[in-house]
């Protein structure tokens, strides 16, 4: 396959939801090529992208000749159009284990703490309510997280294989640090984010591994 | 099936997530008992329900000797467990479709405008503030969901056949009339939600209809 004919995926390093299709592109041992799309500077490649996507969001997959957009939807998409190295159990409880990981993520803490909301907010309430607030969602979200994966996880989120559950946990982790989140209080977070961050599929997801990382700016400041 | 077999549905009434499931319960024509949880409230019912769902939230389906909760892992499960009236294409490019538009209302409107959130918002920057993030939340995501299915919508928000991208998108549009939200703004939202609003499936699951419903509470309130 030429290099030209290999997925796109548009990306922003610190985006969490990037950071997710990134680990599962690895895990799945698929090929591809980044495309860093600077969501907050909203300069030139913002303007190319919207011509990809016009919703202007990352993260977007260019694959199979369609954009695919919406974290979760790419990694259903995947699961569904290259099953090996399957990150979905086949078993379907267990499956819907998976499936609940994933939402109280995706739905119940990611939302609350990104950049676009965070800024609205210091709009209304000032810049100090910035980081109280992203604290408090995802402390909100990882204590209920916590709860559920201390019932059933296993070496990683869902018993003992990597599943779409770990895809959304460790990115949401990375935030949380960012946000300086005592962690400490989420003893099954934490072995799984140990078990899994120096993954070689995980570690070369890591924003901080990113080719459009900015090392040098305020991680907590946005 | 004796009606103690039957699945239970813990549902509030107003929670735009237990209409979700409401709705895909009836197009599948699966037979089921409802519990109201008065959420808000947090009185005995909710009690006995942490029971059922240590998380407290509703929706939660009690089904096949498991609890299952999150409204869209709810609505995959009886998909995958229950495949008799899909409301997911077969077609790989379609499903995506599908789950963009509910992601992009799961994860991207509903999170930002429920009680939860609006309740945490007004103890920083006042009540007079909840009304207008609703609002500011709910046109920020319309705005994109419309710009996609005026791209790829037919008869209903994907193609012609009724999917769970509308069991999440008319649930969504009742908050939104609720919020006060000016609809005019989304001609093609207001055309699926026109077809849909009185089909019998949605008819029965609307907040407006269910047991537990206070038609004398202030609607805008919480």
């Amino acid at each position: 396959m030429s290099s030209s004919k290999l997925p796109v995926l548009y990306s922003y390093w610190r985006s969490s939801c990037s950071y997710r299709v990134r680990i599962a592109l690895n895990l799945k041992n698929i090929q591809y090529t980044i495309e860093p799309v600077d969501i907050l500077k909203k300069g030139q490649n913002c303007t190319k992208f919207r011509q990809v996507n016009p919703m202007g969001k990352v993260p977007a997959l260019l694959i199979d000749g369609h954009t695919i957009v919406e974290s979760l939807n790419i990694l259903h998409y995947l699961e569904e159009t290259q099953p090996n190295h399957a990150l979905m159990p086949s078993d379907v409880y267990q499956r819907s284990k998976v499936r609940e990981v994933c939402e109280m993520i995706q739905s119940g803490i990611q939302p609350l703490q990104n950049v676009g909301l965070l800024s609205h907010l210091e709009s209304i309430a000032g810049k100090d309510e910035r980081l109280k607030w992203a604290q408090h969602w995802i402390n909100n979200g990882f204590r209920a997280v916590e709860k559920q994966l201390a019932t059933y996880s296993g070496k990683y989120s869902v018993g003992d294989e990597i599943s779409l559950a770990d895809c959304c946990l460790i990115p949401q982790v990375f935030n949380a640090i960012m946000y300086k989140v005592d962690l400490e209080q989420y003893p099954t977070i934490l072995r799984i984010n140990n078990e899994l961050v120096h993954h070689p599929a995980f570690y070369a997801a890591n924003p901080l591994n990113q080719p459009d990382c900015d090392k040098l700016k305020n991680k907590t400041d946005s």
